[in-house]
């Protein structure tokens, strides 16, 4: 018995029209709405009986009769080979050069809030390095010689001896959900939504830093971050996000070192702001007085206005959700009931709620919230739809 | 000016003689006891002055003058190359094959609670399988015929349309920590603790499909969980862990679906039990009124008591801590400042509270827990020391 999937699973690059001419004209229906009539009220079996067969149960396979791949075949593993289409991917004819580009978080296919390291969504100015962590070094300094008492370079390991912290949070560019403003311009969620990841991020607060060095705390209320790769990039953080303790220099992300696309050895953490602030390959800290006005928030990174002016020094992600499963592209080949997944996320805190419409608007239920709701970080909603 | 790193980091496999002959005889000490009197004490600057100047600091780097790698380039990432030595490992002669062996977790190199998937632990019977999903079955039958009203084989696309949950969770094997029962064997963390894992896991509870299959709760008191690898794995779970909503028939692992040698494309997850219950490459799921005294909870995975009889059907893992760092086989290259790090679990539920000592147990002092505290999850603890 071949048995077909409720969902197929969404077209990991752009839609192949191929693939849909091949869909069964009508496919086999019903399956899991019959399950659960069936269990919620303890009728008549209508299920597949185990007492069916099928081969691929009754027989034994080849894992069951061989010998499998032995331990630490790969010292660090892999995915399926069968999940290989799961990629970050560019939206073709996005950019002109793949340094100062984008890839895609494929959020249609993930679970959960942790984004896998692999599938971490980029963002490059002028493309990525892998820096070695023996000869990086973080400064700090002042505006001026009063700001800063105790001038400080440090290397990677005498950061990594200091007090960390580990948190989860989401990170997610700017632009982040703007493609789609002007009309439906990209055909699934991996390119609406997948500036977005989320990571157990691990590293020393940067006010324990400025402190260290002897910061003028009431002078000093911006601190300019300067990552350092070639593209100059540098953004201007207020002291009230330092102060919060939120603000990390990090080095870890989801229990190892950074990796090289993600700033490795250090990238700054500023949770709730937009993802051009958590300056990569970072190398150079100041505390001043004034906003620095850099390229890339006064003329880069900028927000048109309802009134027509551009706001600079845009921060905070403000709260958003969006329904990963079903969602652009995926094909429901049932009726029937189908588990609708989604996710939440606010620069501004915890999700308190999400209500899900499956009728463009015009009633709305509660959804489930996947526990523990973290500050600012992703939230796994859910919601039961039978169609 | 070459700086010297305060901590050495653990040798990735076994001590290495040559390498500690090399250690500097007379380390530079003290960097950071000073940083933080300094900081402490508001006093005089003692510092590394950043105007005091070095070339990594003071020159344009590589990185900096030039253009980098594009996105996308690995459609699914990889940990930096100066990190290739972070692997999960074997310890050697711990067994003759490789395919009815262990890999431990590098412990000592990871931060946070989340176990990045590549490095996560292998324990195997007969080797692993990359198994297609396509061709997967789990079925569900009852040891009699009215112990299951609706026999079920499900498809992993049918598994995947029903509601599912995501949860935190270690994963321990029975014999972890076991190593050092007798005298000091092994020579760092990751093979005295290293058979430990955590990570979000995704699937649905396995008293949904129970339900859903018509079971009869009040006989069934026990269910057999069989693997679909050649070692007949099949371990008896009691009813009361089922019922409780834990037990989980797993897809996804920290995001994204499990890895191969992690029971692609289901496993059973069963928090706070030992890992050989968490059954890989999961086929089949029976309901009976009786434990199934199966060769791996009646001959192995057996527990010998103080009065000298072998325990059967070992499960819960009781309350666990280790220090992760300082730990085996790292040398500390400087007095002064360190901050410990380490791991606490239990299969019982979430750790209160860790306290360290750092005189062999005369003293002790209450550690931070890294928040949020999960029940039945690796919880991060730390503590500043001065050594």
């Amino acid at each position: 018995m071949d048995r077909l999937a409720a969902l197929q699973r969404a077209p990991e690059h752009f839609v192949d029209t191929a693939a849909m001419a091949r869909l069964p004209a009508k496919a086999r229906r019903g399956f899991l709405r019959q399950a659960f009539a069936a269990a919620l009220a303890g009728g008549a079996a209508t299920l597949a009986r185990a007492e069916d067969g099928e081969a691929a149960i009754l027989e034994p396979t080849e894992a069951a009769r061989g010998l499998g791949a032995p331990v630490a075949l790969d010292g660090y593993g892999k995915p399926s080979k069968y999940e290989a289409t799961l990629q970050r991917r560019q939206s073709p004819g996005l950019t002109q050069t793949r340094q100062a580009s984008v890839s895609f978080c494929p959020l249609q296919g993930l679970f959960g809030i942790v984004t896998p390291s692999g599938l971490h969504f980029e963002r490059h100015h002028q493309g990525w390095w892998d820096i070695d962590p023996r000869t990086h070094r973080l400064m700090l300094n002042g505006s001026d010689a009063r700001m800063l008492k105790r001038p400080l370079v440090l290397t990677v390991d005498e950061l990594m001896r200091l007090p960390s912290v580990s948190r989860f949070h989401f990170i997610e560019c700017g632009a982040n959900t703007a493609m789609e403003w002007g009309n439906v311009a990209v055909p699934t969620v991996q390119y609406t939504h997948g500036m977005l990841s989320c990571s157990e991020f691990t590293g020393v607060p940067l006010i324990t830093l400025l402190e260290m060095a002897g910061a003028d705390l009431q002078r000093g209320r911006f601190v300019l971050a300067e990552g350092g790769d070639g593209s100059g990039m540098t953004r201007t953080i207020p002291m009230e996000l330092v102060r919060s303790g939120e603000v990390l220099v990090a080095y870890g992300q989801n229990g190892e070192m950074l990796r090289p696309e993600n700033g490795y050895p250090l990238r700054l953490v500023v949770p709730g702001v937009q993802g051009v602030s958590w300056v990569k390959w970072l190398r150079r800290i100041e505390l001043g007085d004034a906003p620095y006005g850099t390229k890339d928030e006064t003329l880069h990174y900028v927000d048109l206005m309802p009134d027509g002016r551009q706001r600079q020094y845009s921060s905070i992600q403000e709260v958003k959700s969006v329904i990963t499963t079903p969602s652009g592209g995926q094909v429901l080949l049932q009726r029937g009931f189908h588990a609708i997944s989604g996710l939440a996320w606010s620069g501004r805190g915890k999700i308190a709620r999400v209500d899900v419409s499956v009728d463009g608007g015009r009633n709305w239920r509660e959804a489930r919230l996947q526990t523990p709701v973290m500050s600012k970080c992703l939230t796994r909603f859910s919601a039961d739809w039978v169609w």
